[in-house]
């Protein structure tokens, strides 16, 4: 067995017409995703409301996070973020000029 | 409540005597951690064998992994690897000129 998976920054198209979300790992408490956007928001007036706690750290570029009950987040390169389970939350913009690459851990709390 | 949390390239000390391992999350299901090494290697004929999968992000420098059954893995930034519970495997060799970043995330398989 060859225990080399993948890189986190190759593969990634060079049109997106839409966000692009490929799912990484997969287990029964955990999913990890890769997350491409590059000027994609969540469409005006929709929030995100997940069952899963969520941790996401921006690997590259720059995005704004919107939270119902708090102030918005500016994110750049490095900023991770824990999100629990129904926090309400929308990306308010990513850069339009630049990939932005997440890395979204969704984790299942007992 | 804010949700900013903090930046995974930020506060990394200049001397790094030893390998420095930093819980961000612990959950019952999952443990996420920052590792930084620079020149730090599993010691000499040890092997981690952990209770746990991992799945690791090597997020700056450059490293060799090394797994009882299988090959060496160079490392690059931005690899990721998968290593299910009990594979054993050490670090063969980090970067010794500069940081390495790692992202790694323990997850408890029911």
């Amino acid at each position: 067995m060859q225990y080399f998976c993948n890189n986190i920054f190759s593969s990634i198209p060079r049109q997106l017409s839409e966000e692009l979300t490929e799912t990484i790992l997969r287990g029964e408490n955990v999913k990890i995703e890769r997350i491409i956007s590059k000027g994609h928001t969540t469409p005006e007036g929709e929030w995100y409301d997940q069952d899963q706690d969520e941790w996401v750290l921006l690997l590259q570029g720059q995005a704004i996070l919107a939270f119902e009950d708090s102030k918005t987040t500016n994110l750049v390169s490095g900023d991770y973020l824990y999100i629990p389970a129904h926090v309400r939350h929308r990306v308010e913009w990513t850069d339009p000029e630049r990939d932005c690459i997440w890395l979204a851990v969704h984790i299942n709390q007992p």
